[in-house]
């Protein structure tokens, strides 16, 4: 699917619209919350003419639109808000890379969420693109979820300073949340990371180093995710765009002081996975040396002995020990002999 | 060949043309597109003259010329355009990196192109040219191909902005187009790694290891190939050329953006691959043990009763335990415990 | 525990005070020394009062708050030096990174103070923060602790300048001490890693590798701290806030000299311990060639004797050998010759 | 040699001429062409008053030095243009890194010419020095060769402008070359890259080691060497020099951009060769991995039933079977199935 | 002893004095020599009121002083020169990094001095502190030594510009034979990197590797101490102290090449250093491979011949090829035939 995508999209003008995530059925489904100091107006399942009128008052709009597959309802969202042809291509092409792009009039955000479903290991992500305004904020989810559900809260109950505050300030608290979500899923890999390393130490499997594989695997998405968020959030501290007021910078600040600390925390965790495999290839070889050395003494014990009770069963007419009194018991002392013998050899070689 | 060449060239003044390429002997095919907004003359199979011609009006021209040995005809466009010597010389060698020269009146785009022959893992890589300049532009192909014919249709069709807009997005939409070459072959790429991936954990094989290496020498040329053009689009974008509107540079950074994403996924995929070939050597690591513990298991359980029948195979006169009456049934006993005791440990031990 | 806090966290607005360490319920101790270069007054157990009383004066009030966990005693504090919702937030999450930030009126610093309990190998992080003001200075500190004693101490004796210069050199002496228990802590691992070397040299096991895996861990965790602190420092070194008086410049230099130290000493640590892992694998690998050298050269000598053996202990009844007079000692003649062959040839290829 | 110079150089003051190469006893040679854009006058052999007598005429005059040994040429030629103590130092020695220093009236340049004698593996490495000033070039080469002849032709025959040019397009057609010498240098090495990778591959032995070692311990002085250079044409490109014109700048830019290629190139064969390194490692233990199964499969076949041998081999008196009509033939049965087995066990396992 | 330093200075005030190296009773010698370009006056053993006559004199005086652990000298020496405490804590310690410090009427350098005592393997590195004022320099040693010597011949017999020049080109003076004793050692590495390369390819031992291993250890070590001193150079050089006139300038940057070869040879020899240790991996498991080898060359000839003489070994009452007349004969012919085929097979692999 994706592939073909790519090659029917080769030479198209930019700006057409082709959907390149997964298909759904599922109708689009926009919410609108208008706000003032002094009052929140919340429509869900909003028609564009709610938008419109909204963005008429004097306050604050907040639009969610869940759902990026029907073209027809972006490209209208499009020209209300008079976005760029390429803002609109970036936006519903789910696999585009974190990044800020100021315009004249808005800021265009793509994000990064990144999640886990209850029972799978891989790690999702899910493409969030903010449209932020003077007046106005939109943004844009894969599937509709309740991941913005506490700022609702916080816009409805006015705690904090966020009803006092403008669309930039909404837009930090959206950022905010989505980093916070990384924070998360690091703490759980952390606590992974210890278990398989102890493992590693302990008692290594092929299960262990499947472990220290998928997660590597998934640090390696990771970073490839969180790096580009890097970027986007130094690009505003450093006032790129005009619609980010001195007030909401300091904030920002601190969306960046986390990034970065998400970024130093996976590559620790690539340092620490990396001592974990050396663990574990260090354990498999010292087991691998414990078999060769069972291997060893076993052979080394009995080989002469099977030797010298091959000598004695050997058919020739004239072997004068063979018709000796106590030839068969001095034959089981020489055998204790060499198996003493053996046994302090491989003592004194710390090999029992 | 190659060799030959470059010994032939050394010391040679700047500028001598001396194709370094594959020698060929279909002919050079000129095409030219002249456009305004409102019209466009296509000319397949082009003379100078009309080249000189298209270029008297007030409109923008694209000269396309397919195959880039045959000297003369290089000159001749080279002498029409004012080109400088040193641009003539690298546009006539197919191994030169991909670069921007901001000339005065002109703008030297080396590009690479990437395909992938039907049949051929090696990944092919085309040396593509643009000379862009107020109002023409011109570009030079290897070989004859279709990769510009979206953007020919494009303009047939007046789709989008491009007939309404200068050369230097048609330049922008050449390179869009090549640079979208790469998510194609990028995405088959990511397939095949997940399918090494998975053959490298359940299955390793010879052939999986040669598919590492393959895919990892592909990376590497690859990753050689699209540095340099994060080079040239940082260039464009920095505004070291006046040719270069402020009204495509939007464009441009779309096209940065791709080509960072390119860059991205490629060097994910090189550590994809390196903890691939950490599995597989894991992998045939655990296969070599559990040969080890074979042949150990076996070994060392019969070792010890081979020596014990051989006691038994010696021909000492007098060896009391030969003629007790259950003396064989009780060595079969001790086979027996021997046995269970080994299997035991093995047991124990965790071989088993 | 930790995990719930971030989910709980996700969402509040930003300042929300949530103590995210281990609980404890040991009261908090605020203290206060108020000083001038003539007299110095002290108290244990001060109450808000009295950091009133001491600001009311023209002097420099040093607050040391040991305890962060009673939210609501930071935020009286917060309320009487204005501090921002944000800084109260990081002074509470004792897993922020290292960090700096100029606020207009006052100076915020993150710190991680090293140390280790004496029983354990883990590396402990204590997370200690400075508010900076321009005539006062705030400093909590997770457990209570003697670790400013010597500063304090300073403080009493009017020892070097200290009691001369603002609370911006209080800051620096407090940083100096911090950062100098690095030092401390590094020396001995430097000298745990030249033991380690010359086990793993001389005789390597797996205490050996597991040594070489905590300490490798260590330095990780290391690493990933000392790093924020030379951010920290260069931050004020490049004049970001103008608290910071000049004349203090120069010491900050040297705390600057010191945290480049403790980086390069742990890069090199990192260095070394990777040569030593190297050296671990190697003598292990060493050990495992000689056990299989010990194996074949047993086997090698044997196999074909017990094969001889195995051929005059064979029942055909037309067997010419068997019956020579001097078969027998010539049997151990041939032995003899091929265990001296063996051992030649052993020899030859160093094998013994 | 070279160890004594050191020491007996150390302390010496700035400038102290000491020629620390290979001695030899050749004398040195020194050439001149002095040429404007009508004439060239050519002086083999010539003498300093040669020298003092071109630089009088209003042409360009370039002195080739073939030799440094000879300490009182090298002054002599210093005296003459006045060069600085440190300038002289530099020339005579051979083991100094590409460098630029930009003097008021000259600029003085150390290059690194790369050549392979014809049945050397080991490439060799030649000083070359270039003092550039505003009407004469000085280079000087340790050895007699003709490396510089095609720029010398094209002086004589006045191919394209160089005759027209200054003593900094002189330069430029020097370094030029110089540097073009790496390209075949690196083709030739891609080749041996290609066969060695093959040869890894299909059938390592010790020589593809050996090679894959030494074309790596080529690479490392290679890119030790070319590092520096590229240093150098950059700080010519930043216009470090007021010597060097506007118009040569585009042709600088050009060895600007063979210096990358050569660096990119460098860089890329040592990507590869690591992954040949690889390919050898997994061949050898892919090879030892057979071996193993071989022996493994021999022993576990043949073991038990040796042991099976041995027990009918035994001198019980009471043994059953050995009285059975068909007990032999039932045993090689009991040997046939076990053999079987076995067969298809190892079937299964795919080890055979 | 040097644990308990750290722990007994932490909380100090900076400046306070305390010797942190080894504690030697050798007296501190102090010499001076007093200069202009006509004359030198030496005095060995100087007291400090030597200095201060000196200094009162229009001359350049050097003052060496050997022995830093003497902090009542150190203190005086300060006061004479009213130096920072912090120069003075640093000029104490020994494990200090290189750096620079520019002040306001003095510049503090901490350099690394090399030298290795002629029987040991570890380099010794030896700190040395200059004060480079506008008309003196003293130069602090850990130790006596004949360092400086020529440097003191060359102001004796008023070689080159010594003598004539100001306190900073005698700083550069010295600054240079420091960074020329890392060429000596640099070369004597170089040699004994050979030899090991040599080595590791055709004769592996323990001693191989222990040689890489400590080398490698030298090489970090190295690497760690020379670094600094680029930094400190590269200080100088971009003019961040008035007291370094623009003529030293010239010398400064020669002094930073040479820091800039050590640097490239170190990481060169780091690069080789990999690439022999890989070598010697190789041959090991070369060696490893060959001894399986003959264990299983030899383990399959004669595993299934011993199969076959235990047969005719058993004592089956009914085995009719017991009595023929040839059988005998017959299994020496068997035997030779296994051996050929098994001979040729081991061909065909490749294993003989």
């Amino acid at each position: 699917m994706t592939r073909q995508r790519r090659k029917s999209k080769i030479g198209m003008s930019p700006g057409s619209l082709i959907y390149t995530g997964e298909r759904t059925t599922e109708p689009v489904k926009i919410s609108v919350m208008d706000y003032t100091p002094d009052r929140v107006d919340e429509f869900s399942d909003a028609s564009l003419d709610h938008i419109r009128a909204c963005l008429a008052h004097d306050s604050i709009t907040w639009i969610n639109v869940s759902g990026i597959h029907d073209m027809e309802i972006v490209e209208k969202i499009g020209k209300i808000f008079d976005l760029h042809p390429l803002v609109l291509e970036d936006l519903v092409n789910p696999r585009h890379r974190a990044k800020m792009d100021a315009y004249d009039n808005y800021l265009f955000l793509v994000l990064k969420m990144v999640f886990q479903e209850p029972d799978q290991k891989a790690l999702q992500y899910e493409h969030v693109c903010l449209v932020v305004g003077p007046d106005f904020l939109i943004s844009f989810q894969e599937r509709e979820g309740d991941v913005f559900g506490p700022v609702r809260d916080r816009l409805r109950m006015a705690k904090g300073r966020i009803r006092k505050s403008g669309a930039d300030y909404l837009g930090y608290a959206l950022m905010d949340m989505i980093v916070d979500q990384y924070y998360g899923i690091l703490e759980q890999m952390g606590e992974e990371i210890d278990i398989i390393q102890e493992e590693a130490l302990e008692n290594p499997s092929a299960e262990t180093f499947s472990a220290i594989h998928s997660t590597r695997h998934q640090l390696v998405l990771l970073r490839k995710t969180i790096w580009p968020m890097r970027e986007l959030v130094a690009g505003l501290l450093r006032g790129e765009s005009a619609l980010i007021r001195e007030g909401v910078m300091v904030y920002l600040r601190d969306v960046y002081d986390h990034v970065i600390q998400v970024i130093d925390t996976v590559e620790t965790f690539r340092d620490l996975l990396a001592g974990t495999l050396d663990t574990y290839m260090s354990s498999v070889s010292n087991k691998m040396n414990e078999v060769m050395k069972v291997l060893t003494i076993m052979a080394t014990m009995f080989i002469p002995l099977t030797f010298l009770a091959g000598i004695y069963g050997m058919n020739f007419t004239y072997m004068p020990e063979l018709d000796w009194r106590y030839a068969y018991p001095v034959f089981w002392g020489v055998v204790l002999v060499v198996f003493l013998a053996m046994f302090g050899w491989f003592k004194k070689k710390k090999w029992l």
